[in-house]
């Protein structure tokens, strides 16, 4: 089984939605990838940082999965990221109320020797200097660096952005991000300006509507699992991204198909972790659920209409 | 094969969008269904009215495709129904220039004696009395009865609708409409809400997202094919609706995975329409074309996953 290192935020999060509010719970994209990935037992290491009132039963959770923690610095007399936010009625939007960068705001990542050859990178959405960072570390190229990023690294460290993506295979980035990154309204136009900086697989989401994987001319839609009820969004994006990581880890297999298999199993995955508040439902996930509700996806997509 | 009973509009279209912009042309929701189902040499009547100024050559065009148009009631000294409308630069929204009803005003369809016992019938987005009455004039129950509708009618005559729906079999109506004729936000709910009006099968349209079809649990997602460039977004949906009604038409059909291929034909042959002004796409499709994009729909979707 290939290793997974993933790089992003160990957070505080306080989420109010219209079904409820939580008081500061575990959040943050690398906790989000790990978990996911750990619903496949791949070995995955996180790198981040936390402050001195990051709890005991946060590591010893993460730990419990089989994560390694090792590159989670702690920083004794500083405090842990924090993030408020407060999502409207359609789900769709959101304010954020509070961010407070704390220990993330010198943040230096330091990828532990366990992981210097890993064989796939997750960046999870952080200055793209930082993310360039993690990939000088390494001893050896890994097999598949997946990044992730947002509107606020395209408005302000643009040149940064550009050098990183040269090194990266994967992008994923919303649909949004994509047109302003690439200055076309056309998702396949996005795509294929994307390619030109780096990634040779352009992984577009869609939230509610899915998801696009772009390959040159190749082109696959998985769509979101359409649910009665969303009832908290936080994560969704990352719970994609490390199941996607995740299951090329677990089947070794990098083809262009194969990542179709992965966008599905992500996707799959994130429409357990939007029925509760934060990490709960992907926490305490059983396999069982994941191959129910991976057979409801099937049927959701399979025809088979004759060609004559 | 089935017999198909498509009442809609058959009108002029004046058409501008950021590629350019056209003289009145042939348009209508009857005329994208016929053409549609004529891809499949589907027994096809239209049923609808149009004024003294509709020319010849476009009575010639339909009947070259095999659609019967003995339905369609000319009134020499009326007008016939003229729509114009601009896109903006997302094609996903558009203005409209100029509504003349014209001879739709009044229109009152009879249905010819040779499509009283028609298999499947089409009602295009019209007045819901107007829906009705064709029903009325039926000698036997359709296998399938299909509704177009939108917000003007959920706005102006709820009742009627709700009438009709009562004998209504298959919905076509976007997301937006979705929401509002039932009241709830998710489309689940929606789905399940517009079923206790009527509609066994409910399918929600969501452009450029793709298609929803709904039967009691059951869930299909049919994803739109993502285009480098849509030229003019016109017609769109009635051929959708068209390739849908045809394709059940010509397979005889009527079950839910059925239903399925006919939602994938339909979103298939949209994908041409939009490729240029009003129906010169749909009119000199060949089926070869049809064939090579069923196959890319195919890749689009198809993935296989292994659920251990």
């Amino acid at each position: 089984m290939s290793k997974l290192l993933a790089v992003g935020t160990v957070a505080f999060d306080k989420i109010e939605t219209p079904f409820g509010k939580t008081d500061k719970i575990l959040g943050g994209s690398g906790t989000f990838v790990g978990l996911s990935a750990s619903t496949l037992e791949v070995e995955t290491g996180i790198v981040s940082v936390v402050g001195g009132d990051f709890p005991e039963k946060y590591f010893n959770l993460l730990q419990s999965k089989g994560i390694n923690t090792k590159g989670i610095e702690v920083i004794k007399d500083g405090k842990t990221f924090f993030w408020s936010g407060k999502y409207h009625n359609d789900m769709n939007s959101r304010d954020t109320l509070i961010t407070e960068l704390n220990v993330l705001e010198n943040f230096n990542p330091v990828v532990p020797n366990d992981f210097k050859e890993a064989d796939i990178v997750m960046l999870g959405n952080l200055h793209p200097a930082v993310q360039e960072s993690v990939l000088n570390q390494l001893k050896s190229t890994p097999k598949l660096v997946v990044l992730d990023t947002m509107n606020f690294w395209i408005d302000t460290a643009l040149d940064n952005l550009h050098k990183v993506l040269k090194r990266v295979d994967v992008i994923t980035i919303n649909d949004g991000e994509a047109r302003q990154l690439s200055g076309e309204y056309s998702l396949i136009n996005a795509a294929k300006k994307i390619h030109t900086m780096g990634p040779k697989y352009v992984v577009i989401k869609k939230g509610e509507h899915g998801a696009l994987l772009f390959h040159n001319d190749k082109m696959f839609y998985a769509p979101a699992l359409p649910l009665a009820e969303v009832f908290d969004p936080t994560g969704a994006g990352d719970t994609f991204a490390g199941g996607f990581c995740g299951y090329i880890a677990k089947t070794e297999d990098y083809s262009f198909k194969n990542m179709k298999n992965a966008i599905i199993y992500g996707s799959n995955l994130a429409s357990f972790t939007v029925e509760k508040f934060g990490t709960e439902r992907i926490e305490n996930l059983t396999k069982k659920e994941i191959r129910d509700r991976l057979k409801t996806f099937k049927e959701l997509t399979t025809f088979n209409i004759e060609i004559e």
